[in-house]
């Protein structure tokens, strides 16, 4: 009787991308993810906001809660990138110490930091949290009332003011294929 | 462009283990992920003690904990089941409503009473919790000072207090087959 491991199984790979709220990390994640299954990839995209819903109701801001929050998505994510799933979290995670934790915990990840300055954040601000925030109306904003500790060595940085989503996209499957995470049989034809 | 959907991919199913504590759910789940295995699916065990150790360090045992990690686990069961794992869960999951809830979530989902009467748990008792619950030493200790809400219809039942493993784990696994989850390409040859 023959027992194989999970090792006969391709693994998955994490892409995990970090930045302040209204930077760009969900359009990006669902480019990315658009463009994966278009290669034949199972993927899941992890929204931080939607792991709030379904597993962390329970947690707000705080530095502890968010630490809690980005340890619970590595949890989830290790198990279906250990399955073969291509996974794409889409997280503030403003802790270095709890991305680095995350890396260590999960075979093959990609950081992507997806950047934007204040400047245009608040230009933009789609919800109106950043108008909010600046007037001391929320606590825990990141980038206004918490701090946002940028990566020092991610794979890939972009930047959402200053790179098209086209060119941010290119960057990021450029990271994808250069470290071997898209087998060339499932690269696209056209 | 073409834009294929998960539905290309074989989903997985999910196995349900429900019991009181000491029942044999983990031994029984354990059984049956080397079996699928060996078969040459992917196979994920979710033990409830494993998962409160990851997600759910913020729950006790009091009834709506209780169904907020049932919860969870069902969140995470249901992202690995539609990528195509083998998922078995060995968590107490006492009461029905939540079960149900989990079920309706679920695509493929097989639910298994491991029962066990009370007198078997207390005589095996291997973790001393039987006789400090009944000492009055725990509360919320399910089967004891909390209820346990046997299902009424699971696909599969066993008892592990007058069956072998042996003989749970062929029903399990015919329950599995019946419903077309074994594809005939993954049976066993031996």
């Amino acid at each position: 009787m023959v027992h194989p491991t999970s090792a006969q199984h391709e693994p998955g790979f994490a892409v995990w991308l970090t930045g302040m709220s209204g930077a760009g990390k969900s359009t990006l994640g669902d480019a990315l993810a658009r463009e994966l299954r278009a290669r034949g990839l199972r993927v899941e995209v992890l929204d931080g906001d939607e792991i709030r819903e379904h597993l962390s109701q329970d947690l707000g801001f705080s530095k502890q809660d968010r630490d809690t929050q980005v340890q619970r998505i590595a949890y989830l994510t290790r198990l279906l990138v250990r399955n073969g799933v291509a996974v794409i979290v889409a997280a503030v995670s403003p802790y270095a110490e709890a991305r680095a934790r995350a890396r260590e915990s999960i075979d093959r990840f990609v950081e992507v930091h997806v950047d934007c300055s204040l400047d245009e954040l608040v230009r933009r601000d789609v919800k109106g949290l950043y108008r909010r925030a600046l007037a001391g109306e929320i606590e825990h904003f990141t980038g206004v009332s918490d701090p946002y500790e940028p990566p020092a060595a991610p794979e890939v940085r972009v930047d959402s003011a200053t790179q098209s989503a086209d060119e941010s996209l290119a960057a990021i499957l450029d990271a994808i294929k250069g470290r071997g995470y898209l087998a060339p049989t499932t690269e696209r034809s056209d």
